[in-house]
């Protein structure tokens, strides 16, 4: 019987763990990933999120490592992780459909000025305005262009938004202008009105969101960051919507998360804040797609979704 | 040539009518409606939101009323509207658009709890929650399927919700599972989780939204109200968000416009107020749509989107 130790939710959310994996794969031993019954020789997958390092490399039969997320970068980041050992990311239809609906609502609410209407319900204050653009008339531009990243440019078109998209390698997916490479990054950027934030964590991707790229957005872009809060310098995207450079934000990702009560984003007048809630599975969803791994790795179908360490995504 | 007299954004907004007329209907003389140079008998149009009732009538001479909006209620509302007169809604593609865009934003409002996620940023407080149910889950019922429930549908559909929609005579609409009539009327709702009021204001629909249309709805459904504030009874629906059988409501329309500073909804933690905007075209939108009508007019050409009394819309 094969042994999956599990660091997702903490010891607590085990036992909903253990339902679901019972319902998915019921062959499979389900463990709590500090359960010292468990012999570390005995332990055949992990399902983690961010591992102590050296962990992982402690475990001598250990087959595969399944990710809880899209993003793998809260475990690489251990200097010990085995790397010829196959890691694999969340990449779930439902992960894929909540972070869709999560961007069209972010560029939504950029359309509308939500965080004005917000502010003035708090104040109780009847402040029409006209939302000055339309959909048709605000490009919005997608960086990253992954599973995420082409639903979300499906369901942006989808509400009358042009959609441009910019990716390491060159993409083709319907209806969307596609730019590629660092050659083509400057033409994405200038005709594009609001920016969404999908790529990966990699170290040519940290800090990208930063003074240099926003100057070069139209006047009065609109940001969306659902990728990492490494992605983005805040002292850059505050200062470039208290110019005027930026008309408003919606960040769900943060360096610091939770985001300090006293941080300035919080009770800024442009910046919507949500709680990296853009796209997560649910557990059942999530025991549901490592099952279907387990049973094709141990039928010896290829994995999808593997991380590539070249790549760094 | 042509008068028209403009009661659309006061006195204030008349050079920019001006503007606007000049550009698609530059032989047309266009007069604030209060001016007093302008003899009542040289007027063949009117463009108006809330004529004073029997000013329409002193004037011999005209030929069509338009209407700024979507609705003509504020209009019919005249006891000595003539009722010979060709009454035209406002219905530019643009007004269509918007009101799908509002209506898209406010059914992924529901969906991801935008309200609590407002009510958090406002105290600085990262609270992590997962937004239970993906579109696919969560039926949209939209009451009204005229140019801008049909747009809405399409659009919803888009982003993954089903769609359901209910009017008085049967529609037929792609992809929509359509009711029509009061003997499908609870057939509609029983498996509708947000439901879209895009009705009409007649006497028919006055008060449709309360207490006994919302108890026929599952249990924790979403509200949105963008059609009429006479079409809620808003203690009703606050009663019903109390009591669960509501998770939250988007109004951008009540029954006192501008909403009193002290009313409930205001700080209701289930309930976006949003004052009025979902859906106005821009004035030199308006300006065109009403210069391709008198076009036609003068053409002999038919008008579309005119005002049934017989039906009341």
């Amino acid at each position: 019987m094969a042994t999956i130790l599990v660091k997702s939710g903490g010891e607590a959310a085990m036992p909903e763990w253990q339902r679901h994996f019972a319902e998915f794969a019921p062959g499979l031993a389900v463990h709590w990933w500090d359960d010292a019954a468990v012999a570390p020789e005995r332990v055949d997958f992990v399902l983690v999120w961010d591992p102590e390092p050296g962990r992982i490399a402690a475990l001598p039969n250990l087959k595969v490592i399944f990710g809880t997320g899209a993003g793998v970068d809260f475990i690489t980041a251990d200097p010990e992780l085995p790397r010829h050992l196959p890691l694999m990311r969340m990449a779930t239809a439902g992960a894929t459909q909540r972070m869709g609906e999560f961007v069209c609502w972010a560029a939504l609410s950029l359309l509308k000025d939500a965080r004005r209407i917000a502010i003035n319900q708090a104040a109780a204050r009847w402040n029409y305005f006209e939302p000055e653009f339309t959909a048709g008339e605000t490009p919005v531009g997608i960086m990253g262009l992954g599973n995420m990243g082409s639903r979300a440019a499906a369901m942006l078109q989808g509400l009358g938004f042009p959609v441009r998209g910019w990716s390491r390698t060159r993409k083709a997916l319907p209806g969307v202008t596609c730019f590629a490479g660092e050659a083509e990054f400057d033409a994405f950027l200038a005709e594009t009105r609001i920016l969404v934030c999908l790529l990966p964590a990699t170290a040519e991707t940290r800090g990208i969101l930063a003074a240099p790229l926003l100057a070069k957005l139209p006047k009065g872009a609109g940001l969306v960051n659902v990728g990492r809060g490494s992605h983005q310098k805040i002292e850059d995207i505050i200062a470039a919507l208290d110019a005027g450079q930026l008309c408003g934000a919606v960040l769900d990702v943060f360096e610091q998360e939770p985001l300090p009560a006293d941080h300035a984003a919080w009770a800024h007048p442009k910046v919507m804040v949500t709680p990296h809630l853009a796209s997560l599975p649910s557990r059942r969803e999530r025991a549901q797609y490592v099952a279907q791994a387990i049973a094709d790795f141990e039928a010896g179908r290829p994995l999808a979704n593997l991380y590539d360490h070249a790549r760094g995504y």
